[in-house]
């Protein structure tokens, strides 16, 4: 997978393996490419849901059918499959096998962001190769292999960077909302993807998580400077949180490689552990998330949290609108939900104190 | 490279490429093998410092000659030549190329531990065929990938890292010498190496920096199990700096993988910037590096630095004891060079707090 995934032709359909988990956390891939994707989706999979629409979870925009399995989906004639779920250590549950299979057979192409790259499994690119259908593995690290070399950014460049409470708690989200209303601002903004659902989304970018430990900083880096070269505003994907057990060294890699001036941080109120380290590792206090990381961005060079970027999907509109002011009064930060209410009032708190 | 580097049979003779470099901090690789390594070394390979002898730099007990090339240190019967110098991204020099087929060619298996693995180079590896020698690269990730599962240390376990101010400052010597110092005074004591050096001298371990991103942590934590299994005193090996702009994500990775309940902190008087960003990224104050680190471990796991190595080969003995005791005063620490006067009393400090 090269940086950019060029896309000739004519667009891509999609039909989405959620098999079990739409909805859920566990298919955040498969809700980030249906909400954000510019290929259209036309079915979702997952048999223990089927016969419901996408619209019931992501609102009347989203008029998708879920279906059963790959046979029932070749209805809406897709052209690819796209892996939805990224299951813990990335690896292909057993029983997918059948449906990649299925749908290799099928004649579509397969997209998988799978730390097991399906594009390397014999069978699977045996079953490929007879159908002259194609196998991306958008986890495939870049060629481009370099520690980091320190670059100043380009002047008159704004770059921001995602960070969070927890993994799996909506930074890619965010970070487009983010960009989302920049260009609607009339700014020229750009989006650097650095996980797999963001290179799905966006045709370019790298799955930092997959490089080799002594690239991370120099991969941002070089992702960042493309973007500066399209970009005043950059809008950096994060990954992780500085405070996880298992991907705490990946997200200081992206801060102390993209060298934002700004960050954004991201919450879900209600969640008080890190996502499957349940009753073991319990989430910091705001004020003290935030103090964190301005002082291990300063290790390198300084950047400040500008705002607070929370997710209230949860929450009914007088609770959302009462825990918004409850946090900006805890925080003493901007703080806002950008997928419920836009991202105005963040990119405001953005350009007051960076632009 | 598995974890585990059984040595069957006689024990090697190395020759050590140091070209160009022997003595100095890019050639610590070589150092490195020649003062710890279980291997005896025959010769060392610099053609700008040919006729000269190893002890000239570190003493009497290493009496080995500096020979100007592969053909010279063929007089001194290798069985394998050792790449002893570690350029900056991993890379072979292309100058080096003829003395690693020279190498090759003379029957000599060859190690290495570059990023660039030498064993998928088609022209190493038709002329390692053809005169059936091995070429092994040490940084090749181990095949098991796992992310951190947060494992609690078994009963009775101490967990010391070494973390310093920068790269190549001397942590895996301290590491070294702090084991040392444990089997003298009785303790059951185990060194995790951590890089190919450490691998070249302990014959098992994992190179992290080589390792994906994601799976540092995860590898971290089960090469500290391997070591709780074997002994009660464990020494990490640590990488990097926390605050190195390149590097500083591997070094996170070692703090919340490890989780060591102490750090010992590795620093050299004198040195002002890090290592190769000479003018750009200047070392923190003592106080200040302490507390970062106690910070950002206690952010998964509490940690305390309990002491500070310092290397003082460059200065006088008198020069030295001052150095020792001003930074003892400076930090409140435990303070010791451990190579020069051993590590008895950075021994004492970890048992007082730890123990």
């Amino acid at each position: 997978m090269p940086a950019s995934d060029a896309r000739l032709g004519s667009p891509r359909r999609l039909a989405i393996l959620a098999e079990g988990a739409f909805g859920e956390v566990a298919s955040k891939t498969a809700i980030g490419v249906v909400r954000y994707g510019r290929d259209p989706v036309v079915a979702v999979i997952d048999s223990t849901r089927a016969g419901r629409n996408v619209s019931e979870w992501l609102g009347d925009r989203f008029d998708i059918p879920v279906v059963g399995s790959v046979h029932e989906a070749l209805a809406h004639r897709p052209t690819a499959i796209l892996i939805g779920i990224a299951p813990p250590g990335g690896r292909l549950p057993s029983s997918w096998r059948r449906t990649v299979l299925e749908a290799t057979g099928a004649g579509l192409d397969v997209l998988s962001g799978l730390h097991a790259f399906l594009g390397e499994d014999p069978e699977f690119a045996a079953a490929a190769r007879a159908k002259g259908t194609a196998i991306v593995d958008y986890r495939r690290p870049p060629e481009r292999m370099e520690v980091a070399t320190g670059r100043d950014h380009a002047p008159g460049r704004h770059v921001v960077l995602t960070v969070g409470t927890d993994c799996a708690i909506g930074k890619m989200t965010v970070t487009l909302e983010l960009r989302r209303s920049a260009v609607e601002a009339g700014l020229s903004a750009a989006f650097v993807p650095t996980g797999q659902t963001g290179m799905m989304i966006e045709g370019w970018g790298a799955a930092v998580d997959r490089v080799v430990a002594d690239f991370v900083q120099g991969t941002v880096e070089w992702l960042v400077e493309q973007a500066e070269e399209q970009a005043e505003w950059i809008f950096v994907e994060g990954q992780g949180s500085l405070d996880h057990p298992a991907y705490s060294s990946v997200t200081l890699g992206l801060i102390h490689g993209a060298r934002p001036q700004q960050m954004i941080l991201v919450h879900e109120p209600g969640r008080e552990f890190h996502h499957g380290w349940e009753g073991r590792s319990r989430l910091k206090p705001l004020p003290e998330h935030i103090r964190a990381h301005e002082q291990v961005a300063a290790l390198v060079a300084p950047a400040v949290v500008a705002g607070v970027a929370l997710n209230t999907s949860q929450l009914p509109e007088g609770e959302a609108r009462a825990m918004l002011a409850r946090v900006e009064a805890e925080t003493g930060l901007v703080t806002d939900d950008p997928v419920r209410y836009g991202g105005e009032r963040l990119l405001d708190a953005l350009r007051a104190d960076g632009g």
